[in-house]
């Protein structure tokens, strides 16, 4: 049996030719971003910060988008990728369920990530900006970014979360392969790193402070322009690439998902896989489609739907979504891409129309997860996906309790190559969960006492 | 043009079934490898450190061997690999060559390895073996056994030349993970580890002393056995579906290689790509197959057909090679997978017999063409796969000179996203050449005087 189809593959022709953009479907219309003033934020108010060409993607309800032809020759790089059928791992947990793992790490870069910024690369590139500036945190966005840059041939600066960059050299050296220049943030090259440094010069830096100095430096000059990885709508929108291939992918081995599961951060890669599937079950399929996240960053589990800014500076307009508050700072857990203290507003609004539902999970079963997957499936997972694959894993037991032969599909983000240390604590047996009293959850969000409410 | 079909892939259907063994066809009979004795050594000299399913493939004539279905089922969890045409690498050099190359980077472990681990792994647990021990030196082969002894279930022992396992330790946490077990060579572990311990307890170990430990462990226990990742004849024989999957490939697209080129070390990967192509070539087609070798170890180019032992101990048989002799040190380059002082025999009888040619390439234009191929093709080459990129540019830029649309394939052996620290010395301008000079190689010859000659 396990020398059966294994992948699924699709080929280049079948890479889908448009995004689909669930801001066509809800029930209610998305709340706007809101400036300083309270005010909804106009299309004029983004373009120091981002390329009206993608400013309009942010903004539009069209339902099908046009994927550029150049776009599309990109993504061909590592595109379509593989559907598998994990069918060594449901041998190992004795499951009736099938499980299905869409296989995202195959991208130069290793996660799905440059899905996104190969087409805002490609978008800047078309209105003529030279330069793009982005922060990252554990390194998998701004790797993204440069591999999209060198290609397109932008200029890329990553201010980089100065503890990370100080813990993952090979992550800077990656970024400068592609040809990025990659700095410690908070750095003496801005305004707001100079300040930050002055009254701290031994602060670790937070993605926040990476935030604030990305968009200060994109704002000092006519041609250059910042790219953010995860939250926003044309975010989303570029990943939905990801559930399009699977539909066709499913249609081809006559299956359909129960069960829809993603790890969720900023949401990129959960909605990736999950969208055009909510379109679906708006259609009357039966499908569950779960975001999992970190118990140690619980966004959609335990946090409010507030307006909240972006970044800690507040530099960024409020966006209506669940948040933890922009000051927030989770514990010092392994997926340095779930430490996000908000959630992408679609997403956001994908949850309170029930269309999806949430849980979390500790690290501690997340990377016994991944350690079981590694040793079955092969393939070591980034310590993101880990989060994905134990919701999988226990979505797989209860099947086998109930005697039910479900049919499970989980967005595989990313490999964990570049990020061992976490399997290196698990296996060491020095690892431990966060989970998070009420109180400490209630404080965080006082920051955002005063800021209009949804 | 560039959105053109960039990957020629096949269906796991596709998946030869067979493997091509190259010594049914050569001209001369293959040289017998010879015991310390002098005398052709017989398969149950062999016995104590291989199956014996394993020794009759090392032994065999037979053109075309069966690959098990249960191993090709193994293997589809990656296989069969892409065979890439690199567009964007031919834009930038301007040149009318068309280039071609077989991504091997896409496996768990991420290069060519897993080819012939999968099948090891697989024939010893057929033959009742319980455990696998082997060297490694900068680690792809070690993670590769790792990976193929976790999902066949066998256990797994690595000796780590301890120079490499304390500047890699994210190489070993990958073998963990895995399940395998990683320990420094020389250790206290063996009793070949202890003396050598005991004369000079801070030695940075070699590959030498790490097979001299393997082997001794393997000889304490009936269940227990030795796997070598290239060099043996069996193991060219794995490595034979590259090439005749690229075989498929080309002809889907109508194409055929002018020029094949791979790296050489100890020989695994230029043969898996180049012998079913030598077959081609022994039937009339007319084409120049290429291995290139670091400067730095120069076997193919400058180094005397002999008979040599494969380590320092002389624990293995003689086997008939180039050989720099088996004391031989190479400089302390980046590419560690291309250190080897020997040459497969199938390698080096198919360099005598004409079949194929030789370069050496020093590794400043070794890193050079892996950073152009980054950032044109996107995916980061390991270090040893920077070798075929450096002849493959030389070769473009040669056709480009000479106005000739030449057709060229190069294998991709591996991705070097484990191996950063090369480009940050190429990037940080900190990297050097190691030209030898024939005095060295010479002195290092030495250690063959004495030796049967071929």
């Amino acid at each position: 049996m396990l020398s059966e189809q294994i992948k699924i593959t699709l080929s280049e022709d079948e890479l889908p030719k448009q995004w689909y953009n669930l801001a066509a479907d809800f029930q209610g219309a998305m709340l706007p971003p809101l400036g300083k003033d309270g005010k909804p934020i106009t299309p004029e108010d983004l373009a120091p910060i981002f390329p009206m060409n993608l400013i309009e993607q942010e903004m539009s309800t069209e339902r099908w988008i046009d994927i550029p032809e150049e776009i599309r020759g990109y993504l061909k790089i590592w595109r379509p990728t593989p559907l598998y059928r994990a069918r060594r791992l449901e041998k190992a947990l004795g499951t009736p369920a099938k499980i299905y793992y869409k296989n995202e790490g195959v991208s130069p870069a290793g996660s799905h990530k440059p899905n996104t910024a190969i087409a805002q690369a490609w978008y800047n590139k078309q209105f003529g900006i030279k330069k793009l500036t982005t922060e990252t945190g554990a390194g998998q966005w701004g790797s993204a970014l440069a591999f999209s840059c060198a290609l397109i041939g932008l200029e890329c600066k990553v201010f980089m979360v100065r503890i990370s960059f100080d813990h993952k050299p090979f992550r800077k050296v990656m970024m400068q392969t592609w040809g990025a220049t990659c700095v410690p943030s908070p750095s003496m090259e801005t305004a707001i790193g100079r300040k930050i440094l002055a009254e701290d010069p031994d602060t670790p830096g937070s993605l926040g402070m990476a935030i604030s100095e990305a968009v200060e430096e994109c704002m000092q000059s006519d041609d250059t322009r910042y790219a953010l990885g995860s939250v926003l709508n044309h975010v989303m929108l570029h990943q939905s690439v990801i559930g399009l291939e699977v539909q066709a992918q499913m249609k081809k081995v006559g299956d359909y998902p129960d069960i829809i599961i993603g790890c969720a951060g900023g949401g990129s890669n959960f909605a990736g896989i999950s969208f055009p599937f909510i379109n679906d079950r708006m259609h009357g399929k039966d499908i569950r489609i779960i975001g999992t996240e970190p118990e140690a960053c619980p966004t959609l589990t335990r946090a409010k739907f507030r307006y909240d800014a972006g970044d800690v500076a507040m530099l960024t307009p409020l966006l209506p979504m669940f948040s933890l508050g922009h000051t927030f700072v989770p514990p010092a857990m392994h997926a340095g891409g779930l430490r996000y203290h908000g959630m992408a507003p679609m997403v956001s609004q994908a949850l309170r129309e029930g269309h999806i539902e949430a849980t979390s999970v500790g690290q501690v079963e997340c990377y016994e997860a991944a350690v079981l997957f590694a040793r079955t499936e092969g393939f070591i997972p980034a310590p993101e996906t880990a989060h994905a694959i134990a919701e999988t894993i226990r979505q797989a037991k209860q099947a086998k309790e109930e005697g039910k032969e479900k049919t499970i599909l989980m967005n595989w983000s990313g490999h964990g190559i570049m990020d061992l240390k976490g399997y290196q604590a698990y296996l060491e047996g020095d690892l431990q969960n966060y989970p998070l009293p009420d109180e400490l959850l209630e404080r965080a969000e006082r920051c955002m006492d005063g800021l209009p409410m949804p």
